[in-house]
């Protein structure tokens, strides 16, 4: 391949050189397939192998990658660590344990501004992950420029290879867009507006009032205003303060024309 | 069980009622093992099957909770929805396509904190999890409160089950630590003081001036300098002053004496 890998393709939103991952001695071709699948959810899409227990290209990698097949089939594989970093400016080692070695430890949230930034600079950077049973070793910590440990339920940090990858990518993609954490989903109608709301609130109270609704007269301003807290918190559409207006009419057995 | 499943239990980090995963006709044992693991990894232990394709229980998931086995022997199975989610307060359904109901949109960090706070006020709380293929269909979207959906990669969103569990819970997890995203990991040892530095760079400078380094005498300052900002950028221990200040006396060919 003579064009560098993620240049700008959509895939990677958009970034030329996203963080690579490394695999370290990979055992499980489920793994392997489910990690690069996750690779892609997260617009990472340059993997490299190290020593892959089972060889290169690997079955079950290919069909647990659910058509990721652009990073499957960029996959690179290498004997010796060294090489598969060659490229790099700097190397995160991820880990569960702490470790005797001195080194800054980031979150996989702390990591994502910590590679764009660094990515920012021209600089190109990779993730490294070691074998499913052990983790990496410490030769492979000291090789790397920082750690990696995802806080979780201490009694239970057991964390399946291609999990950790996912987080890692996780952290890196929400660092790079701007989705509010919380929206209202509205298919092609739009938000009530207070006229709307009066309307609905004059309308259902004369209806109720014409019905007998109201028979204690003192009570009525704080039934009202619970009839009323009950409709403002629903974050009604337009079109639903009509629907709803509708179902007025046709209960006290008019026909509604909006 | 007359107990309630994650009473203050450690491995729910503290909290009576963690949210519950519920999974709609999950179809392979393995995804439903990884979500098993995945939810203990964040401190989530009630896990509700609705309609299991292969039944329960499911060897394969067993294989592959890798240890999660609390999640796994308090897995409920449910004929209907109904039954699964008749307990809960508020329910989050999971897709990844925008549908036509008008309801609140959740990220998973957005979710977080907002089951935290109605967990907090005594209510129990769900999260639905459609099958591998199809994802929730629209009776699903309508059983919810709110639709949660994780913003990834927009050109490959097909994320796998077990995945997607993790995600929620990471995020759970996230909200309930106070982990700082960057830290120096020292082991035994403790941060250089000024002092120390200072005596380190007087040696160094000491020495490079009795072994001729510093040839051009007006580029001396400049030099010294550049060498300080070497070692103030590298955030040495104490320790680590010591080890560089027996490597300058060893290279001028003397014993040293902390």
């Amino acid at each position: 391949m003579s064009e560098p890998i993620g240049s700008a393709k959509p895939e990677t939103g958009g970034i030329a050189n996203p963080p690579v991952i490394i695999l370290i001695e990979p055992q499980l071709g489920d793994n392997i397939g489910k990690a690069a699948r996750a690779m892609l959810n997260c617009g990472l899409v340059d993997l490299r192998l190290v020593r892959p227990r089972d060889g290169w290209p690997n079955e079950r990698a290919t069909a647990n990658a659910s058509g990721a097949d652009i990073v499957i089939d960029n996959t690179k594989v290498f004997e010796r660590e060294e090489d598969a970093l060659a490229d790099l400016n700097r190397v995160y080692v991820t880990t569960a344990r702490t470790r005797d070695a001195i080194k800054p430890v980031f979150t996989p949230k702390g990591l994502a501004p910590e590679m764009r930034s660094v990515i920012g600079r021209g600089e190109k950077v990779g993730v490294m992950f070691g074998p499913e049973r052990t983790g990496v070793r410490n030769e492979h910590v000291a090789m790397g420029d920082a750690v990696v440990t995802v806080p979780l339920n201490p009694g239970f940090t057991s964390l399946n290879l291609a999990q950790a990858v996912l987080l890692i990518g996780y952290e890196w993609w929400q660092a790079g867009i701007d989705v509010p954490d919380y929206q209202l989903m509205m298919a092609d109608t739009f938000p009530a507006t207070k006229d709307d709301m009066e309307r609905l609130f004059v309308h259902l109270e004369n209806e109720l009032d014409a019905s007998g609704f109201f028979r204690v007269p003192e009570k009525r301003p704080g039934m009202e205003r619970n009839i009323r807290n009950i409709f403002n918190r629903a974050n009604l559409t337009h079109q639903e303060v009509q629907t709803l207006r509708g179902m007025i009419v046709a209960m006290r057995g008019g026909k509604y024309k909006p």
